[in-house]
Protein backbone atom coordinates (compact mmCIF):
# COMPACT_ATOMS: atom_id res chain seq x y z
CA UNK A 1 0.00 0.00 0.00
CA UNK A 2 1.52 3.26 -0.81
CA UNK A 3 0.46 6.60 -1.19
CA UNK A 4 0.22 10.58 -0.22
CA UNK A 5 0.15 10.70 4.26
CA UNK A 6 -3.40 12.42 3.12
CA UNK A 7 -5.11 9.78 1.35
CA UNK A 8 -3.39 6.89 3.56
CA UNK A 9 -4.98 8.45 6.67
CA UNK A 10 -8.73 8.14 4.96
CA UNK A 11 -7.97 4.76 4.23
CA UNK A 12 -6.20 3.56 7.54
CA UNK A 13 -9.51 1.98 8.82
CA UNK A 14 -9.36 -0.69 5.98
CA UNK A 15 -5.50 -1.39 5.75
CA UNK A 16 -4.51 -3.06 9.45
CA UNK A 17 -1.93 -5.31 9.10
CA UNK A 18 -0.55 -4.37 5.80
CA UNK A 19 2.79 -2.66 5.31
CA UNK A 20 2.38 1.04 4.41
CA UNK A 21 4.74 3.43 2.38
CA UNK A 22 3.84 6.33 2.55
CA UNK A 23 5.46 9.97 1.54
CA UNK A 24 4.52 13.44 1.59
CA UNK A 25 3.29 15.68 -1.26
CA UNK A 26 5.59 16.44 -4.29
CA UNK A 27 7.82 13.02 -3.91
CA UNK A 28 5.28 11.07 -5.98
CA UNK A 29 8.27 9.82 -8.26
CA UNK A 30 10.27 8.00 -4.86
CA UNK A 31 6.71 6.69 -3.98
CA UNK A 32 5.37 5.63 -7.09
CA UNK A 33 8.75 4.34 -7.18
CA UNK A 34 9.03 2.02 -4.12
CA UNK A 35 5.63 0.67 -5.01
CA UNK A 36 7.16 -0.57 -8.19
CA UNK A 37 9.97 -2.20 -6.44
CA UNK A 38 7.99 -4.19 -4.00
CA UNK A 39 5.43 -5.31 -6.62
CA UNK A 40 9.05 -6.85 -8.39
CA UNK A 41 10.33 -7.79 -5.30
CA UNK A 42 7.04 -10.42 -5.45
CA UNK A 43 4.46 -8.59 -3.11
CA UNK A 44 1.35 -7.41 -4.60
CA UNK A 45 1.53 -3.29 -3.75
CA UNK A 46 -1.73 -0.92 -3.91
CA UNK A 47 -1.06 2.79 -5.02
CA UNK A 48 -4.12 5.20 -3.38
CA UNK A 49 -5.20 8.49 -4.89
CA UNK A 50 -8.52 10.23 -3.89
CA UNK A 51 -11.00 10.52 -6.49
CA UNK A 52 -9.74 8.52 -9.78
CA UNK A 53 -6.56 7.41 -10.20
CA UNK A 54 -6.59 8.05 -13.75
CA UNK A 55 -7.59 12.00 -13.71
CA UNK A 56 -4.26 13.86 -12.58
CA UNK A 57 -3.64 11.37 -10.33
CA UNK A 58 -0.68 8.53 -10.11
CA UNK A 59 -1.97 5.44 -12.57
CA UNK A 60 -0.09 7.42 -15.40
CA UNK A 61 3.00 8.28 -13.00
CA UNK A 62 2.98 4.16 -12.02
CA UNK A 63 3.15 3.39 -15.80
CA UNK A 64 5.70 5.99 -16.97
CA UNK A 65 7.95 4.44 -14.23
CA UNK A 66 7.71 1.13 -15.33
CA UNK A 67 8.09 1.90 -19.20
CA UNK A 68 11.17 4.39 -18.28
CA UNK A 69 12.64 1.01 -16.47
CA UNK A 70 12.27 -0.95 -19.05
CA UNK A 71 9.64 -3.56 -17.65
CA UNK A 72 7.65 -5.64 -19.46
CA UNK A 73 3.78 -5.44 -18.06
CA UNK A 74 1.54 -8.29 -18.69
CA UNK A 75 -1.38 -7.41 -21.01
CA UNK A 76 -4.62 -6.93 -19.14
CA UNK A 77 -6.47 -9.90 -20.45
CA UNK A 78 -3.51 -12.59 -19.97
CA UNK A 79 -4.83 -15.00 -18.14
CA UNK A 80 -1.57 -16.13 -16.68
CA UNK A 81 0.71 -13.09 -15.68
CA UNK A 82 4.06 -14.66 -17.60
CA UNK A 83 7.17 -14.83 -15.08
CA UNK A 84 9.43 -11.72 -16.64
CA UNK A 85 6.32 -9.78 -16.71
CA UNK A 86 4.20 -6.92 -13.77
CA UNK A 87 0.85 -7.66 -13.50
CA UNK A 88 -0.55 -3.36 -13.78
CA UNK A 89 -4.38 -2.79 -12.92
CA UNK A 90 -6.09 0.52 -12.83
CA UNK A 91 -8.94 0.69 -10.04
CA UNK A 92 -11.54 3.42 -11.31
CA UNK A 93 -12.77 5.76 -9.24
CA UNK A 94 -15.53 8.54 -7.77
CA UNK A 95 -13.40 11.64 -9.51
CA UNK A 96 -13.16 14.68 -7.57
CA UNK A 97 -15.35 15.94 -10.70
CA UNK A 98 -18.04 14.08 -10.27
CA UNK A 99 -18.34 14.38 -6.71
CA UNK A 100 -18.08 18.05 -7.02
CA UNK A 101 -20.85 18.42 -9.28
CA UNK A 102 -23.39 16.01 -7.55
CA UNK A 103 -23.20 18.79 -4.51
CA UNK A 104 -23.81 21.24 -7.24
CA UNK A 105 -26.88 19.71 -9.04
CA UNK A 106 -26.00 19.14 -12.52
CA UNK A 107 -23.33 21.65 -13.90
CA UNK A 108 -21.64 18.67 -15.91
CA UNK A 109 -24.73 17.76 -18.33
CA UNK A 110 -23.75 19.00 -21.48
CA UNK A 111 -19.96 19.08 -23.31
CA UNK A 112 -17.12 20.36 -20.97
CA UNK A 113 -12.85 20.78 -20.19
CA UNK A 114 -10.96 19.94 -17.31
CA UNK A 115 -7.83 22.21 -16.88
CA UNK A 116 -5.16 21.66 -14.22
CA UNK A 117 -4.52 25.31 -12.94
CA UNK A 118 -0.74 23.89 -12.02
CA UNK A 119 1.91 25.37 -13.72
CA UNK A 120 4.59 23.31 -11.82
CA UNK A 121 4.50 21.17 -14.87
CA UNK A 122 2.61 22.48 -17.63
CA UNK A 123 3.82 25.83 -18.73
CA UNK A 124 1.16 28.52 -18.54
CA UNK A 125 1.38 28.92 -22.13
CA UNK A 126 -0.20 25.77 -22.81
CA UNK A 127 -2.93 26.39 -19.85
CA UNK A 128 -3.77 29.75 -20.93
CA UNK A 129 -4.24 28.39 -24.62
CA UNK A 130 -6.79 25.49 -23.50
CA UNK A 131 -8.66 28.26 -21.33
CA UNK A 132 -9.00 30.30 -24.64
CA UNK A 133 -10.45 27.06 -26.25
CA UNK A 134 -12.87 26.24 -24.00
CA UNK A 135 -13.81 29.59 -23.18
CA UNK A 136 -14.46 30.19 -26.50
CA UNK A 137 -16.47 26.90 -27.45
CA UNK A 138 -18.73 27.38 -24.73
CA UNK A 139 -17.57 24.05 -23.04
CA UNK A 140 -18.55 24.00 -19.12
CA UNK A 141 -15.21 24.37 -17.63
CA UNK A 142 -13.69 22.28 -14.62
CA UNK A 143 -10.44 23.77 -13.33
CA UNK A 144 -8.52 21.62 -10.70
CA UNK A 145 -5.55 22.94 -8.47
CA UNK A 146 -7.29 26.49 -9.12
CA UNK A 147 -5.15 28.64 -6.48
CA UNK A 148 -1.88 27.18 -3.71
CA UNK A 149 0.22 29.74 -1.65
CA UNK A 150 2.87 30.24 -4.34
CA UNK A 151 0.39 29.97 -7.25
CA UNK A 152 -1.88 33.25 -6.07
CA UNK A 153 -2.14 34.90 -10.03
CA UNK A 154 -3.38 32.15 -12.01
CA UNK A 155 -6.92 31.85 -11.07
CA UNK A 156 -7.51 35.45 -12.11
CA UNK A 157 -5.94 35.05 -15.09
CA UNK A 158 -8.17 31.99 -15.77
CA UNK A 159 -11.03 34.46 -15.25
CA UNK A 160 -10.64 37.02 -17.22
CA UNK A 161 -10.24 34.52 -20.17
CA UNK A 162 -13.25 33.09 -19.41
CA UNK A 163 -14.95 36.46 -19.18
CA UNK A 164 -14.13 37.68 -22.32
CA UNK A 165 -16.45 35.00 -23.38
CA UNK A 166 -19.27 34.36 -20.95
CA UNK A 167 -21.53 37.18 -18.77
CA UNK A 168 -20.27 37.95 -15.67
CA UNK A 169 -23.39 36.35 -14.44
CA UNK A 170 -22.35 33.07 -15.18
CA UNK A 171 -22.75 30.30 -12.33
CA UNK A 172 -19.86 29.43 -11.28
CA UNK A 173 -19.58 26.54 -8.58
CA UNK A 174 -17.16 25.99 -6.15
CA UNK A 175 -16.72 22.86 -3.81
CA UNK A 176 -13.92 22.58 -1.33
CA UNK A 177 -13.32 19.05 0.18
CA UNK A 178 -15.91 17.00 -1.71
CA UNK A 179 -17.34 14.22 0.28
CA UNK A 180 -14.85 15.10 3.31
CA UNK A 181 -15.02 16.64 6.34
CA UNK A 182 -14.61 20.70 5.65
CA UNK A 183 -16.65 20.01 2.58
CA UNK A 184 -18.05 23.92 1.38
CA UNK A 185 -20.46 24.09 -1.54
CA UNK A 186 -20.91 27.57 -3.37
CA UNK A 187 -22.23 29.25 -6.27
CA UNK A 188 -21.13 32.66 -7.04
CA UNK A 189 -21.03 34.89 -10.47
CA UNK A 190 -18.33 34.58 -12.80
CA UNK A 191 -16.81 38.23 -11.83
CA UNK A 192 -17.20 36.95 -8.28
CA UNK A 193 -14.81 33.86 -8.59
CA UNK A 194 -11.52 35.85 -8.06
CA UNK A 195 -12.46 37.13 -4.37
CA UNK A 196 -13.80 33.56 -3.71
CA UNK A 197 -11.61 31.29 -0.94
CA UNK A 198 -10.15 28.72 -3.15
CA UNK A 199 -7.39 26.51 -2.21
CA UNK A 200 -5.73 23.12 -3.81
CA UNK A 201 -8.61 21.17 -2.51
CA UNK A 202 -10.91 23.08 -3.87
CA UNK A 203 -12.53 22.37 -7.94
CA UNK A 204 -13.87 25.32 -9.71
CA UNK A 205 -16.79 24.73 -12.27
CA UNK A 206 -17.73 27.83 -15.01
CA UNK A 207 -21.02 27.48 -16.45
CA UNK A 208 -21.43 27.25 -19.97
CA UNK A 209 -23.92 30.13 -21.46
CA UNK A 210 -26.89 28.04 -20.95
CA UNK A 211 -25.66 26.52 -17.33
CA UNK A 212 -28.82 28.02 -15.08
CA UNK A 213 -29.41 28.17 -11.14
CA UNK A 214 -31.79 26.57 -9.35
CA UNK A 215 -32.48 26.73 -5.51
CA UNK A 216 -28.95 26.22 -4.27
CA UNK A 217 -28.17 24.22 -7.53
CA UNK A 218 -26.20 24.69 -10.93
CA UNK A 219 -27.62 22.88 -14.09
CA UNK A 220 -26.47 22.70 -17.36
CA UNK A 221 -29.25 21.91 -19.69
CA UNK A 222 -28.40 18.82 -22.55
CA UNK A 223 -31.10 20.40 -24.90
CA UNK A 224 -34.16 19.31 -24.07
CA UNK A 225 -35.96 22.25 -23.86
CA UNK A 226 -37.11 22.26 -27.01
CA UNK A 227 -38.84 18.78 -26.78
CA UNK A 228 -41.12 19.71 -23.84
CA UNK A 229 -43.97 20.23 -25.77
CA UNK A 230 -43.99 17.47 -28.36
CA UNK A 231 -43.43 14.96 -24.94
CA UNK B 1 -37.08 3.54 -8.76
CA UNK B 2 -37.07 4.75 -12.41
CA UNK B 3 -34.98 4.35 -14.78
CA UNK B 4 -34.34 3.05 -18.44
CA UNK B 5 -34.89 -1.00 -19.01
CA UNK B 6 -31.64 -2.04 -19.80
CA UNK B 7 -29.93 0.10 -16.25
CA UNK B 8 -33.15 -1.33 -14.48
CA UNK B 9 -31.91 -4.82 -15.08
CA UNK B 10 -28.45 -4.10 -14.25
CA UNK B 11 -29.92 -3.09 -10.42
CA UNK B 12 -32.29 -5.63 -10.80
CA UNK B 13 -30.87 -8.02 -7.80
CA UNK B 14 -30.54 -5.00 -5.67
CA UNK B 15 -34.41 -3.72 -6.03
CA UNK B 16 -36.74 -6.51 -4.73
CA UNK B 17 -39.95 -5.70 -3.59
CA UNK B 18 -39.49 -1.80 -4.98
CA UNK B 19 -42.01 -0.46 -7.45
CA UNK B 20 -40.54 0.35 -10.75
CA UNK B 21 -40.97 2.78 -13.12
CA UNK B 22 -39.44 1.49 -16.22
CA UNK B 23 -39.30 3.07 -20.00
CA UNK B 24 -37.22 2.38 -23.24
CA UNK B 25 -35.18 4.67 -24.42
CA UNK B 26 -35.52 8.54 -25.64
CA UNK B 27 -38.57 8.13 -22.74
CA UNK B 28 -36.69 10.45 -20.54
CA UNK B 29 -38.82 13.10 -19.99
CA UNK B 30 -41.74 10.74 -19.70
CA UNK B 31 -39.55 8.86 -16.74
CA UNK B 32 -38.13 11.60 -14.52
CA UNK B 33 -41.99 13.06 -14.79
CA UNK B 34 -43.20 10.05 -13.08
CA UNK B 35 -40.36 10.09 -10.84
CA UNK B 36 -41.15 13.39 -9.71
CA UNK B 37 -44.85 12.48 -9.31
CA UNK B 38 -44.21 9.73 -7.37
CA UNK B 39 -41.51 11.80 -4.83
CA UNK B 40 -44.51 14.83 -4.88
CA UNK B 41 -46.97 11.58 -3.96
CA UNK B 42 -44.93 11.16 -0.85
CA UNK B 43 -43.15 7.87 -2.05
CA UNK B 44 -39.00 8.25 -2.30
CA UNK B 45 -38.14 7.48 -6.26
CA UNK B 46 -34.52 6.30 -6.71
CA UNK B 47 -33.78 7.82 -10.73
CA UNK B 48 -31.15 5.10 -12.26
CA UNK B 49 -28.51 5.92 -14.31
CA UNK B 50 -25.43 4.13 -15.83
CA UNK B 51 -22.06 5.35 -15.17
CA UNK B 52 -22.80 8.65 -13.10
CA UNK B 53 -25.78 10.70 -12.84
CA UNK B 54 -24.41 13.60 -13.88
CA UNK B 55 -22.53 13.35 -16.64
CA UNK B 56 -24.53 13.33 -19.89
CA UNK B 57 -27.44 11.97 -17.75
CA UNK B 58 -30.35 12.17 -15.56
CA UNK B 59 -29.93 14.60 -12.93
CA UNK B 60 -30.08 17.53 -14.66
CA UNK B 61 -33.06 16.97 -16.83
CA UNK B 62 -34.47 15.74 -12.97
CA UNK B 63 -33.66 19.48 -12.44
CA UNK B 64 -34.72 20.70 -15.38
CA UNK B 65 -38.43 19.32 -15.27
CA UNK B 66 -38.03 20.26 -11.04
CA UNK B 67 -37.97 23.72 -12.30
CA UNK B 68 -40.50 23.85 -15.57
CA UNK B 69 -43.13 22.79 -13.12
CA UNK B 70 -42.47 25.57 -10.24
CA UNK B 71 -41.83 23.18 -7.28
CA UNK B 72 -39.43 24.34 -4.79
CA UNK B 73 -36.32 22.15 -4.26
CA UNK B 74 -34.83 21.79 -0.70
CA UNK B 75 -31.86 23.16 0.31
CA UNK B 76 -28.94 20.38 0.12
CA UNK B 77 -28.01 21.71 3.49
CA UNK B 78 -31.68 21.63 5.12
CA UNK B 79 -31.71 19.73 8.48
CA UNK B 80 -35.42 19.18 7.92
CA UNK B 81 -37.45 19.25 4.75
CA UNK B 82 -40.09 21.71 4.27
CA UNK B 83 -43.13 20.63 3.76
CA UNK B 84 -43.72 22.23 0.44
CA UNK B 85 -40.63 22.05 -0.73
CA UNK B 86 -38.97 18.19 -2.99
CA UNK B 87 -35.55 17.19 -1.66
CA UNK B 88 -33.34 16.52 -4.63
CA UNK B 89 -29.81 14.61 -3.74
CA UNK B 90 -27.87 13.21 -6.56
CA UNK B 91 -25.34 10.26 -6.09
CA UNK B 92 -22.14 10.42 -7.71
CA UNK B 93 -20.99 7.25 -9.48
CA UNK B 94 -17.93 5.96 -11.63
CA UNK B 95 -18.27 7.78 -15.18
CA UNK B 96 -17.90 5.73 -18.53
CA UNK B 97 -15.08 7.83 -19.05
CA UNK B 98 -12.87 6.40 -15.65
CA UNK B 99 -13.87 3.11 -16.18
CA UNK B 100 -12.99 3.28 -19.90
CA UNK B 101 -9.83 5.25 -18.90
CA UNK B 102 -8.78 2.77 -16.50
CA UNK B 103 -9.07 -0.61 -18.75
CA UNK B 104 -6.86 1.95 -21.08
CA UNK B 105 -4.10 2.51 -18.77
CA UNK B 106 -3.94 6.32 -18.07
CA UNK B 107 -5.29 8.28 -21.00
CA UNK B 108 -6.72 11.09 -18.75
CA UNK B 109 -3.65 12.02 -16.60
CA UNK B 110 -3.40 15.39 -18.52
CA UNK B 111 -6.43 18.46 -19.47
CA UNK B 112 -9.29 16.79 -21.70
CA UNK B 113 -12.32 17.56 -23.30
CA UNK B 114 -15.69 15.58 -23.07
CA UNK B 115 -17.73 16.14 -26.06
CA UNK B 116 -20.80 14.00 -27.36
CA UNK B 117 -21.12 13.31 -30.97
CA UNK B 118 -25.59 12.95 -30.49
CA UNK B 119 -26.76 15.79 -32.91
CA UNK B 120 -30.17 14.73 -31.68
CA UNK B 121 -30.18 17.75 -29.16
CA UNK B 122 -27.22 19.91 -30.31
CA UNK B 123 -26.57 21.30 -33.44
CA UNK B 124 -23.68 20.18 -35.44
CA UNK B 125 -22.26 23.20 -35.74
CA UNK B 126 -21.37 23.21 -31.90
CA UNK B 127 -20.44 20.33 -31.72
CA UNK B 128 -18.14 20.65 -34.86
CA UNK B 129 -16.84 23.81 -33.36
CA UNK B 130 -16.10 22.23 -29.77
CA UNK B 131 -14.51 19.50 -31.83
CA UNK B 132 -11.82 21.77 -33.63
CA UNK B 133 -11.24 23.98 -30.24
CA UNK B 134 -10.21 20.91 -28.22
CA UNK B 135 -8.14 19.57 -30.92
CA UNK B 136 -6.00 22.87 -31.72
CA UNK B 137 -5.63 23.05 -27.80
CA UNK B 138 -4.19 19.52 -27.54
CA UNK B 139 -6.42 18.38 -25.46
CA UNK B 140 -7.25 14.74 -25.25
CA UNK B 141 -10.28 13.92 -26.65
CA UNK B 142 -12.89 11.46 -24.68
CA UNK B 143 -16.20 11.37 -27.22
CA UNK B 144 -19.40 10.06 -25.82
CA UNK B 145 -21.89 9.08 -28.19
CA UNK B 146 -19.83 8.24 -31.00
CA UNK B 147 -22.09 6.30 -34.02
CA UNK B 148 -25.12 4.87 -34.06
CA UNK B 149 -27.25 3.40 -36.78
CA UNK B 150 -28.89 7.18 -37.45
CA UNK B 151 -25.78 8.92 -36.77
CA UNK B 152 -22.90 7.08 -38.88
CA UNK B 153 -20.82 10.34 -40.07
CA UNK B 154 -20.32 12.11 -37.56
CA UNK B 155 -17.07 9.57 -35.85
CA UNK B 156 -15.12 10.22 -39.36
CA UNK B 157 -16.06 13.92 -39.49
CA UNK B 158 -14.52 14.38 -35.87
CA UNK B 159 -11.81 12.24 -37.03
CA UNK B 160 -10.79 14.64 -39.86
CA UNK B 161 -10.67 17.69 -37.50
CA UNK B 162 -8.58 16.03 -35.05
CA UNK B 163 -6.62 14.84 -37.61
CA UNK B 164 -5.73 18.57 -38.61
CA UNK B 165 -4.03 18.85 -35.53
CA UNK B 166 -2.62 15.96 -34.97
CA UNK B 167 -0.65 13.15 -36.07
CA UNK B 168 -2.12 10.31 -37.81
CA UNK B 169 -0.29 7.90 -35.49
CA UNK B 170 -2.08 9.73 -32.00
CA UNK B 171 -3.32 6.86 -29.80
CA UNK B 172 -6.80 6.31 -29.86
CA UNK B 173 -8.47 4.32 -27.42
CA UNK B 174 -11.62 2.55 -28.07
CA UNK B 175 -13.77 1.16 -24.86
CA UNK B 176 -16.95 -0.63 -25.51
CA UNK B 177 -19.40 -1.95 -22.83
CA UNK B 178 -16.63 -0.93 -20.03
CA UNK B 179 -16.98 -3.39 -17.13
CA UNK B 180 -20.03 -4.98 -18.70
CA UNK B 181 -20.56 -8.24 -20.47
CA UNK B 182 -19.04 -7.91 -23.91
CA UNK B 183 -16.39 -5.39 -22.99
CA UNK B 184 -13.97 -4.55 -25.67
CA UNK B 185 -10.94 -3.11 -25.23
CA UNK B 186 -8.96 -1.30 -28.15
CA UNK B 187 -6.02 1.01 -28.93
CA UNK B 188 -5.85 1.99 -32.60
CA UNK B 189 -3.63 4.65 -34.61
CA UNK B 190 -6.41 8.13 -34.82
CA UNK B 191 -5.94 7.54 -39.30
CA UNK B 192 -7.62 3.61 -38.19
CA UNK B 193 -10.62 5.21 -35.73
CA UNK B 194 -13.38 5.62 -38.67
CA UNK B 195 -12.72 1.68 -39.74
CA UNK B 196 -13.27 0.80 -36.55
CA UNK B 197 -16.43 -0.93 -35.05
CA UNK B 198 -17.97 1.75 -32.52
CA UNK B 199 -21.47 1.89 -31.42
CA UNK B 200 -23.53 4.08 -29.22
CA UNK B 201 -22.39 1.74 -25.93
CA UNK B 202 -18.79 2.64 -27.01
CA UNK B 203 -16.42 5.66 -25.32
CA UNK B 204 -13.49 6.64 -27.84
CA UNK B 205 -9.99 9.11 -26.16
CA UNK B 206 -8.36 10.42 -28.57
CA UNK B 207 -4.81 10.75 -27.47
CA UNK B 208 -2.97 14.26 -27.22
CA UNK B 209 0.62 14.77 -28.77
CA UNK B 210 2.12 12.96 -26.14
CA UNK B 211 0.35 10.07 -25.61
CA UNK B 212 2.16 7.06 -26.32
CA UNK B 213 1.03 3.14 -26.02
CA UNK B 214 3.05 1.14 -23.43
CA UNK B 215 2.37 -2.26 -23.74
CA UNK B 216 -1.21 -2.94 -24.44
CA UNK B 217 -1.92 0.59 -22.24
CA UNK B 218 -2.07 3.77 -23.42
CA UNK B 219 -0.87 6.91 -21.46
CA UNK B 220 -0.57 10.51 -21.23
CA UNK B 221 2.01 11.69 -18.83
CA UNK B 222 1.71 14.67 -16.38
CA UNK B 223 5.02 15.93 -17.26
CA UNK B 224 7.08 14.45 -14.84
CA UNK B 225 9.36 13.74 -17.39
CA UNK B 226 11.84 16.54 -16.43
CA UNK B 227 11.61 15.79 -13.01
CA UNK B 228 13.45 12.25 -13.15
CA UNK B 229 17.09 12.97 -12.89
CA UNK B 230 16.57 15.84 -10.09
CA UNK B 231 14.40 12.88 -8.48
Amino acid sequence: MAGYTTYIELVRPFIAGKTVICTAMKKEIQRAGAAIDTALAGTSCAMVSSGDAGIYAMAGLVLELCRRRGITIAASDAGEIPPDALAVEVVPGIPALCAGAALLGAPLTHDFAVISLSDLLTPWEVIEKRLEAAAAADFVIVLYNPRSRRRHWQLEAACRIALRHRSPQTPTGIVSRAAREGQRVRIVPLSQLPAATVDMQTIVFIGNSTTFTYGDRMVTPRGYAGKYDTA
